[in-house]
């Protein structure tokens, strides 16, 4: 059961065509006769790791069913400018109906996909991930955590109820970090670890004595991340967040840190340049 | 009717948080007790224009009901790093559930009004439009559009039904510009205007020929795009379109072009930094 | 991509189905043994205008896949009394379980397309539209456009997003005619029209001042169309609405409007007389 | 539990709205200040019996909420032309925004309550029910036959799960009317009557002897009926069905049968004319 | 139109699988080759009556479409343990997705057969039905109420709309027994009977004088049961409600009840203990 | 953010209520005066641990929302036999429609949380937990899995995506235990813990080799048992399952296992018995 056979992945895609068709597209009605075969191309314009390219077949599917499809790269392939993703060949009509929705599923997942890639390099031989979180758009969640894998990437938590962390919000609620770190030590579901967001090198000794299994680093400065890293001494999996970009992404893994999560995989990746085109029979 | 109250908005609010929440937060029911109140505020770290606050009351009222919202800063607003979007008050497990989703609408869609007023900033004075195109994500197709209004610009058509844009796609298929552009006249629907994608000189004369009301130039150089507008000569709208940057903009802008088009601000506007802090009572 | 594969049409039969098989057919579980296999025909009892044909194909699969499906006429056919739409070949219990969906979804259809192509009979020769409104119940405005296209008409907007008519109600708000169309002319998506409701002379010109590109003559009398007419002369698209039925539908378009748009196309068609009839194998 | 509070109507209107509004009011957006507040009378053109005014105020509730409601009149109540039907305050915005699915809604309601009561006036002193059929429109089934009902007529089976009626093709699938109504008699729930459609005195005769306990007669002759419902002498619940209007309605009803089924009541009842209208505060 | 070809079955198999594969199987893609292929065997761990046994093709069908799925036994039949229901071959990933909705639908309609055809075998010979109620869990009335069909039971009514059964909240809202069942034969669907629920004797005789056409004997003893038997003579179907268990079931049975209605068939049937067993191919 | 407050328990309750209600009560209808008021109680027939209360109230707003409910009792309060749960107050129409499904959702979590407290007594003193399974029907995973919260119980992983149990089917299709737990704790999410089955103590030496972290001992005698939890001596958490009921569910706590799987807690449960009883006022 692949992630494309998700019940909410066809629900999406249903989605994304009803908003784009509309009553129909009155373009291609008006212009196209209606009995035209065509095939098409998907191609890249720029270098870029793949993703997402088994979603073509499951929009074709959705919409009509008329059409050929053909992958010619597999998720996780490096591409570059020129490249062609997938052959499809059908109906001039349905092609020209499941165009955008394909593509914009595509752009996206390969931005994603290719974005984290570019982090996974940067600490290339440091021995840490790259992982995600749950700075994701209403119902892509499990396919922008899909696209991090695809780029080399790992995931954080999927949801709020498959993960402990003890964020700084959390903290004022419950009162105390330590506080809240026992109590959730106490309840916690017996296959989850109980990690817990640390500011300053005093938080992360609290964390330890209370019993936190992973300990996150939150914007902290690299030279107290090596201390963090010292003092943690292997008693729980250091995870550091915040402010991370390409430029710095390297020395925060050199810090020694097991985990870098990093929001802007999922919420600012660059779309990826995607077009088809058509080609009469 | 606002934009917020469309049925569709209501939808994505609830899958969001389904998304987002699965079967409850277990860290927050492991370390807050049940009765904690709090009050909260969302504040941006990095200057924005300002879109989308309104969804907050609406996805706190998905969540349970419990929170009494307070915008303090409209939609349309520019802001600066600090500034506070929203005071909220409640049961801290409800603002602790709704936090996440909550911020996800508002960091993109801040996001895409912020890119589009550059755009729209960098062209002030030249007479011209700064539009979106249909390259949105599933079910984000209206409150992206919405955004890109907040920030100065405009919309292109919404769907496939509600605009006529003969693509080089429909070219292909339909076997000539002209004949393309005709077949349009004679059927579009009596409120819409026939537009259509030209690559060349010659093709800018073949559309007006056939009657176009609207004249996209795809991917043109500027100085041809300048030839292009002095051969329309106010005959038809001239659209501007494909590889257009916030460094090129204002070039194709003085060109002389009445619309530009720019994809990005949909798909790779970076998400705006924005943040939700708790205060016990 | 046909209309019939709209995301909106799976769902709508999905719908119907569900609505009208509750919880299974318990004549045919009771009278029929479940292994009968049987053929069936539907037929039209009166005159009629074919459309939504292929909706039968789709109500069989949704409805679990074992009916063959053989369409003998295609949508635009015209019928009379006796013919055969198509024939069905499967399990009894399916044919007797779709019949009632299928039919009352055809029934419909060809009931908008028949009594749309008598309006469109009766202009004949006058080169004017005949188009629809918004006024369709939920679920069917798309299936129900579709139809008067199939019966010769034509189209107004689909929804309050894809075209811009300023009716009264519009006037009364925003405080007077020209004020509306002048708001209009600024704002307006640059492919979309302008068009106003107009309801005397002195009303038609204040629009053509204001720069309408359409304007719709509400409720007038012919001889004051006639002059209406006139007085536009071309500068704008004419349009006339309210009260017309076949008796005067003539008259209307020897007025030499351009459009005529009826909302008794949707809302009052009456049902064509269409029957299913099975026989053994 | 109303039948306005039944989970599927909510539905019916949401779907309603997203299908009517799309992506929001581009014409009330450009021409009406967000800000306007105004009144609105939904008033009838014609004589009617209404059915369905209390939806009005649920599609305001589903469209933003800021309308105020009141109705002025009940279901069932008879009106003339120029009645207002109810009240309306609120921001212009949503007023525009509901306005046609409101209409829609009523006007559809009112035809089928005003028709079935035409049917109802026809037949008055001769002990007989109007009843209606499952030729409805999806989606639309509950609220029909609650017009239906409205009306002065009384509903036939529900959906096929909810009674026993063998018609002509379960006869033809069974091998005989007699096996059928006797297998039907046998496993039959214990709350259902068996009805059987007959053509003839002979098919009479047969459904008498196999114990049908109620025997619609299809398509009969009026003279005919009379000699069918003196064989049955009051062993069976009789009912009338196919091609019985407005002519011919009371003489069917002489013939002495309880309840005559006709499909018209929901399939071709003509719209009601109704119109709302905006007064600025 | 199979039970299991519901429109709301498939969205019961899709609710299941979302909500038990969330964003994807983490075991199985950490620990197996998403090549691997593999049978797989369905079988039961006890004696049962076997129900539902398509639905495992249609959770297939809903999880990707790459399973075979050959059914060794019909739904109806009687298993011993040991015995296999049904074998599959695919992809391993996809048996392992599927494995827990296919067992936990399995398990609960055998559980519901399984344990109905107890209360049928028990009451064998007594001439009188074991039918189900209304206490099933949101979603799976249709399904559960198959299941009791199955188990050799009958059904009650499916829903409030679909039968007439005047219970004790009613007679108190209604004001008293004899005025309610007065009501109901007045007002009556022409197909449905009017039930009643009876507590004494007193009000089995005043049903039977307001013309209850069945007569429900609520939580009554044994011989007052025997004695409203005989005052009843056959002028109304008796059913027998209320504190019925395997122990008791024959002698209400025999106390000469036409109907024994158990809640328990559908609230606390146990479920059957179902495997399945992985075999690389 | 309350288990009550999640968006599919909104979604379950419209469907429960959709299919019990269907087109309306039409015994309510015809039976009770419209314009009736009631007051109505809640009760238990027997003792119980109770949960889901809360549901009552949102019941009742999905409904109409004319219905004023007040709770006595809170979710995990142990009741007896005539405990009142709460009071409803409201139009006796709106009351007797949301009865069923009301007490349908309470009988049945009432059920899972009085059964699950009944294994949490049996192994009181023992340090162990007793958790649930993924063994629940369609639509209720979340809401049974609170109940067994409720009861004392603790929640094993809520759905294949958050957490890693490595069950036999796994290392058939994996080619071995020791290699599926290796690269299972190789790619796991760093907040989750591996959990692999054992059925033998060769199995649980190479669990323990491979670095499991939880090791299930899976259908063990419990003598077998006791020696597994010896040689584990503390380097794993130990789970026990298969088999495990209230005769012999103390045994198991005594072997010394950490934790106790039981799949009858939410596929077993014997519904409480518990009504609705109307007052008028």
């Amino acid at each position: 059961m692949d992630v494309y056979d998700l019940p909410d992945v066809d629900r999406l895609i249903r989605t994304a065509l009803a908003e784009d068709v509309g009553a129909g597209d009155v373009t291609t009605r008006l212009t196209v006769a209606p009995e035209t075969q065509s095939r098409a191309e998907i191609s890249v314009k720029e270098e870029a790791v793949v993703a997402g390219v088994a979603l073509v077949r499951k929009v074709c599917a959705a919409a009509g069913g008329g059409i050929e499809v053909q992958e010619l790269v597999a998720d996780g392939a490096r591409v570059v400018a020129g490249d062609v993703l997938a052959l499809l060949k059908g109906p001039a009509h349905q092609l020209l109906g499941i165009e955008r929705v394909a593509l914009n599923l595509l752009q996206h997942l390969c931005g994603v996909a290719t974005f984290t890639n570019r982090f996974v390099a940067a600490v290339a031989g440091c021995g840490c991930r790259i992982v995600d979180t749950r700075k994701t758009l209403p119902g892509l969640r499990t396919l922008d955590k899909y696209a991090v894998r695809v780029g080399g990437g790992f995931n954080h938590r999927q949801r709020l109820d498959d993960g402990i962390l003890i964020k700084n919000n959390h903290i004022t609620a419950a009162g105390g970090l330590g506080a809240a770190v026992a109590a959730a030590r106490v309840g916690a579901p017996h296959g989850l670890k109980v990690e817990v967001e640390c500011a300053t090198l005093g938080e992360v000794t609290e964390a330890l004595t209370a019993g936190a299994e992973i300990i996150l680093l939150d914007n902290m400065a690299v030279d107290l991340m090596v201390e963090a890293v010292h003092r943690i001494g292997g008693r729980a999996i250091v995870e550091a967040s915040g402010g991370i970009d390409l430029d710095n992404v390297r020395s925060v893994a050199e810090a020694g840190v097991d985990i870098i999560s990093v929001g802007a995989l999922t919420h600012s990746a660059p779309a990826i340049d995607i077009h088809m085109t058509l080609f009469l029979e």
